[in-house]
């Protein structure tokens, strides 16, 4: 089964809201496994509304719309539908009896366009609004199914959930299964590089790779009669991925982060994190710190921006940021050896670098930075070059060490470093 | 002139990717003044794209593509492009360069599929990318003008503020002049019932108002013959705005943001900025450190997310956690007391409360924050609750603490106090 999704609302076309309800929907839809080729964004304007819905029918067996459902004259999306399908509107007592309470329990006077609100197109099967007052619609044809939604997320996500996934299910006759392999560490180009046989022979399962900053995603979908079925075919692929590449593989779990990744790491090995921030100026923390439960293993920070703050702090020498400078392989390792002594952590992360727009030099440019990592005496100090403007580089800085403690922590993990210690 | 955004990408159909590229491009274009009135999103799909294209380029003047300009074999935007348009892809040197420098750089190895990435449509406009490795272009014919950047926000905002809007602004016929006025500390519906006689009148020019984590940003639109027209017709109006809210208004520029004011009040008035921070755990300092400059104001920041390091680094009793616990007004208090001076700085602040989604109780649920202000002795402490998730509490946490920042300071330098120590 095909479908499409119809935002339909003024306000998104000016920008003035983001459009969550149609990633909300889109995903809904891939975890049904219905195939969702387009979405659609159009104004409170009847005839391109009226143009793009009779498109819609043509291309996708179901079509889902959101928002102008409203009591007030711009709202259209209903008259509009009902038109297009040739299905006259009537009043629906019991969605009027709804709007009716509605309004009383809430002491507002209820105005003639309420009324508005209540009526449906002869023949459909009609959503109650626990949450507001615009039902949805959900009107069928030989050409295509149409389901009407209202655009407030507080209305529309219960409704969906309660509603529309069942009525799709229902319908859906195809079942699916995806799983997400997450890389850190590599670059997207050289991932699919490596998984380029893979790539060009796929059908079912599907592979596709999105990168964000210092990770790279790879989905794998299948399609089957049963989700079963499709879960055949996707373990096969998850497998020799993961053989491909091993340990740069940070989850198997949609939900997990790189930052969750790292954490739990440290957190199954009963060990604490202490961070020494120069041009991520506490980003890094900060990132780790958005995990619930983080307290178990970040404890202290610091946020050494000044070069007098990395010697009190840190205990930084004056003599390396007078030979070598702040942004220096010695600073980086000075820092992150002061760091864990001074928290009394297991292991500790240091970063310093120039984040631009000045700073640098021909042999140091703006984005070089200095990563170091100390976990319990051993420290390792890697440069890198990111590239890009100030945040895109003090990003770039962060989920790179996130890789780096990763790294090292499974390097010395695998010495059994903390097996002995425990 | 007429335009649409079409934003390409898998993951956008998916739902994996909240579409912001499109409500960002399209606030942009309607701070133009012009109009767009659709959007859509399509998978990397050859013939679905080419589809979808030929219709944009009939109906609209100006086509925005977004996404699928990547390395790899599924990104085939360009290529499309280029075919629907009837134009040959040749190499760009000069991209072609900036790519294997973009690879040297960063020590990565170039492979054979990023030569891809340096083609362009023969006679089109290149737009050179500072922040990743694909080239954006303009490429136009009698039936429209075709606009393709690549889909990483960090990649498209930059190319889209600097080369893409002064392009538009060339080839839009009507001259336009708008002013922001960004207001901290209020709510929307507050600042939207102030102005509700001024936006019920609005023809030209127009109010819209945009809110985000503690600030709301109210922008005034006009058009007309000239841009001098134009400007003369929103004057008044920002004059009227800034009676209404006077200093709750931390900037007229578009460009500044609320931590870039905060740094340069603190700044002007040559002082330093020490902060401590608990359940944000570095974000504040992180979002203040992303200014430019930022060296000169802050050079200390400790991340104290244990009872510990609250006593160790910043002072705090063992007695006032015993008895008030963390999260309290006295413990934010001495936080900020002793923030100050181990910093030896003229500001400092500190943040401590329950980001969830465990904690809190009856009396203080998940949300209460305890935000202190130190300016050089005189200690504010105030008390908020706010609702979402985690990284929604912490966000709004940290606006809320520039905002106190800045009220404390205003009132500090009315009373002159930097004026004396000076």
């Amino acid at each position: 089964m095909t479908s499409e999704i119809i935002c339909v609302g003024t306000e998104l076309l000016m920008g003035n809201v983001v459009n969550t309800n149609a990633s909300y929907m889109a995903k809904g839809l891939a975890g049904l496994g219905i195939s969702c080729c387009y979405q659609s964004v159009v104004g409170d304007n009847e005839s391109r509304l009226k143009e793009i819905l009779e498109l819609a029918r043509k291309r996708s067996d179901t079509v889902i719309l959101t928002g102008g459902l409203g009591p007030t004259a711009d709202d259209l999306t209903k008259e509009t539908a009902a038109s297009v399908m040739g299905l006259e509107l009537e009043l629906d007592e019991k969605a009027w009896e709804k709007i009716r309470k509605f309004f009383e329990k809430r002491k507002l006077k209820l105005t003639d366009n309420n009324k508005k609100q209540a009526m449906v197109p002869k023949g459909s099967k009609v959503l109650y609004n626990k949450n507001g007052t615009a039902p949805g619609i959900i009107a069928s044809d030989d050409e295509a199914c149409v389901i009407l939604l209202p655009g407030p997320p507080g209305e529309l996500i219960p409704m969906w959930e309660e509603q529309v996934v069942p009525y799709l299910k229902e319908i859906s006759s195809e079942a699916f299964y995806s799983e997400m392999v997450k890389i850190c560490g590599m670059g997207e180009s050289m991932i699919e590089t490596e998984l380029k046989d893979l790539i060009d022979n796929q059908t079912n399962p599907t592979i596709a790779t999105y990168a964000r900053a210092g990770e790279v995603d790879i989905r794998i979908m299948a399609r089957g009669e049963s989700e079963k079925e499709a879960h055949k075919l996707v373990k096969p692929v998850v497998k020799e991925i993961k053989k491909r590449f091993g340990s740069s593989i940070f989850t198997t779990d949609e939900k997990v982060t790189l930052e969750e990744a790292v954490l739990q790491l440290l957190n199954e090995n009963k060990l604490t994190l202490a961070t020494a921030e120069s041009l991520t100026g506490g980003m890094l923390s900060s990132r780790l710190i958005n995990v619930p439960g983080a307290s178990d293993v970040i404890k202290t920070g610091f946020i050494t921006y000044s070069n007098k703050s990395k010697k009190k702090y840190l205990g930084v020498k004056r003599s390396t940021l007078d030979k070598f400078g702040a942004v220096s392989e010695q600073c980086a390792k000075e820092m992150v050896k002061g760091c864990l002594s001074a928290a009394k952590a297991d292991v500790a992360v240091s970063l310093t670098g120039y984040a631009g727009p000045d700073g640098g030099g021909e042999a140091d440019p703006v984005g070089t930075t200095y990563i170091g990592v100390n976990v319990s005496g051993e420290i390792t100090v890697k440069r890198y070059v990111f590239s890009g403007e100030r945040l895109k580089i003090r990003e770039a800085a962060t989920a790179a060490a996130l890789t780096q403690i990763r790294q090292c922590l499974l390097e010395n993990l695998t010495e059994r470093t903390f097996g002995e210690k425990e």
